[in-house]
């Protein structure tokens, strides 16, 4: 995909507006009026006076591709017309911080019908009001100095679903977005594999990744990196990000940085000095067999909780290899023992969020082999999913496996003994789900030779 | 000052307790009871399961040391006692984080004299509310579940007030993670200056500076770094940081790291070649004049609006002798022309704020040239201020000065004109004021020729 070339045009949020209402009307047949979102407002670090860090809301930039804070938008259901309401000029303001957007400039960014200032939008909603009948918008993110006085309804029930339902499916710009984010994150990744041998502490690490994506152009990760050394990647959501390096085997680098709103979200796991042990070597063979038997059984239709028994019964295959569990494959499965080394689920959706919305999780499932999993259900073709099986060494998750007889008969504890200093593998890579497969976004090296080869030389 | 010594012991929390206990008593003569602070709850992003940024509350910090969030401190007047109460284990989360600080840690850690669990906080209200009568707090940082049902009376109006004036006058453990932020600020600004000549776009300098103090352990900035280029330097709160280097003259960079929630506050102006203009230089050299001759009249007592009225006096003197202004000095400086080149402050208070507390500024001031002015009053020993004077050449502030008459006939147009490349020049270091004079915590170099050196030999 030449997501550069993409890029060079408008984010498509008539497009998206045009689907977000048809799921509107597909719930509320010959729903009318029209819908009314709110970007962030800008807010002050408490007790101080320097700005918080800003994050636009995702339903506002869904309907409008502008990252502006405390605007407006409101979209027509029926003329199908977007106006876009950005803050006025404020003079002290411009002395300190130079001009804003204006209203001329916003026009040919964004893609919207029409530019005022936020001032206006009362005047513009009670002029809309008489003959729209209805106004959509979200609970808890309608200013109070807004006012819906005019219109015969207010519906504040489906505006939110109907944009996290419409987000699952990516166009081709979106998917642009998240290939340029993956591209930058790739480069970080890159610069953290020859940096990796000379780093005497994670945080070098750390340092090396977000200053290659800020230096790219990318000031905002789309989360909190993990930069975890040894036995540290085994502590699942780890963020310390600052232990020595000396006598550690693996580092463990999930971190992807953000295009714009749209996230990337990357996890490489490879040996600090150059050599993977024989063990760690094992244990990323099995963790790189899950990911690639999954992502070729992925494509539209696929159940999702398919893919991810699929990574299980591979794990489980090469942990009776290795020794590591003993006895009967389907039922170490069905006694979900291999939970205990693959707690977390294979993926979730990927997309403005690194969490993306409509993955419809069940984190009160009985079943801990697909608790937390983060999508249930049916991948649609356009979807973006992570897939990022893992394989972990973590003494708080497998002890309480050891003390259960049910499921202490299926572990050897002395030849799992061996593993503890592998600390955890995991591989993550993002996928488009296409009608025959998937379109892998991710180019950051996984081979485990030619990371070894990387490194060695670095 | 050997500051990795001094940051080897603990952070002096008990002295600080000690130090706004008997601020409240010089208020309310006799005055007992409990002090009783929360530190920052966690916080989910919006619309997002990944926790917000995480920034410590300053009035717990000041009274714990204690970076951790979710969490209570109270400190009984009487007896002097400090109880930290932190979050008890959740096994769930010891599954996905590792496991928290425990009590015995906090206790070697903290300058505290016992530690509970936040789940203990009521039962330890209730005992102390029968004997204590009041407990002090601070409006709106109190937690829904914590009751002070068992004391006579809640005074919500001088906490606040007492920690914001005993934190202008710093101990030597507070000087030292200043000068440690300090040092680390320094190290980055150099890799900047070695840069800068190299860089196509001043993300890339950005990148530099944030990802040498996260290297160096400082993971989080004080502020939003300005990275101007050219005439963007004269926008004072520039933060777009993305602008191409092509064809400007001098980059400002005004950035510094936070060590513990301590500040630094650091600006640099250089020219990106490695050889400044005539008239970069000429700008130069009145600006760092106006800071040496500040810095030599600041010691214990010093009135902070006369060192700002002496910036401006030699500011006015230099910008006579270049022309751009022409006309009597006094005139000049009464009639408050000087403002159109030097608008803000000379300085402000530093510490765990950026903006320290207690400098009492009045932006509501009919005096332009004091309105923006954030210390006002006698600066005491042991404060420390940042030493920032500047001159701008920023249309949108000038502009309105040349349009009146007043103003315009101390300006010369046409020498002014050849001027707007310059951008801005500021000269930024953080000093503590002493008895006699000034102790400077920032080494960052700031001799022109020696930056030229570096720029020209990187």
């Amino acid at each position: 995909m030449d997501y550069e070339t993409i890029l060079q045009g408008k984010y498509p949020a008539k497009l998206h507006a045009r689907r977000v209402v048809d799921y509107i009307r597909s719930k509320i047949p010959g729903a009318s009026g029209v819908l009314y979102l709110e970007s962030r407002a800008t807010k002050k670090i408490e007790d101080n006076d320097e700005d918080e860090p800003f994050r636009q809301r995702r339903y506002f930039y869904y309907l409008t591709g502008c990252p502006l804070a405390d605007s407006y938008v409101v979209h027509d259901m029926d003329s199908s017309k977007t106006t876009l309401f950005i803050p006025p000029i404020d003079p002290e303001d411009v002395i300190w911080s130079g001009l804003p957007v204006s209203p001329e400039e916003a026009m040919q960014k964004y893609d919207v019908d029409e530019v005022k200032y936020t001032s206006d939008v009362n005047a513009t909603l009670a002029h809309l009001g008489p003959e729209k009948s209805t106004v959509f918008a979200i609970p808890n993110q309608v200013s109070d100095q807004v006012t819906f006085l005019a219109f015969d309804n207010t519906n504040f029930s489906i505006l939110k679903e109907a944009i996290e339902v419409t987000r699952v499916v990516k166009d081709e710009y979106e998917l642009a977005m998240i290939a340029k984010a993956n591209a930058i994150s790739h480069k970080a990744h890159r610069a953290v594999l020859e940096k990796v041998k000379h780093a005497k502490n994670e945080c070098e690490l750390e340092a090396a990744f977000i200053g290659t994506c800020i230096a790219a152009g990318a000031p905002n990760q789309a989360y909190h990196s993990i930069v975890a050394a040894g036995r540290a990647a085994a502590t699942l959501h780890y963020k310390h990000n600052n232990a020595p390096m000396a006598g550690k085997l693996n580092l463990l680098l999930d971190a992807g940085c953000e295009w714009d709103c749209y996230a990337s979200d990357i996890t490489r796991t490879f040996p600090i000095n150059g050599k993977f042990t024989k063990e760690s070597r094992a244990i990323y063979d099995i963790v790189l067999k899950m990911q690639l038997d999954c992502m070729a059984m992925i494509k539209e239709g696929v159940l999702w909780d398919d893919v991810h028994l699929l990574a299980h019964k591979i794990a489980i295959d090469g942990l009776l290899e290795l020794g590591i569990l003993k006895g009967d494959k389907d039922e170490i499965l069905a006694n979900r023992t291999s939970v205990a080394f693959f707690p977390h689920g294979l993926g979730h959706y990927l997309g403005m969020d690194v969490h993306d919305t409509g993955g419809n999780p069940n984190y009160a499932d009985k079943d801990t082999m697909f608790r937390y999993l983060r999508v249930r259900g049916t991948l649609p073709a356009g979807s973006v999913v992570t897939v990022e099986p893992g394989i972990y060494f973590c003494n708080f998750i497998i002890e309480p496996f050891l003390k259960d007889p049910n499921h202490a008969k299926y572990i050897d504890k002395d030849v799992l003994d061996r593993y503890w200093d592998v600390g955890g593998v995991r591989i993550e890579d993002n996928v488009v789900v296409t009608k025959t497969g998937v379109e892998n976004l991710t180019t950051a090296i996984k081979d485990p030779e030619e990371m070894e080869r990387i490194i060695a030389n670095s």
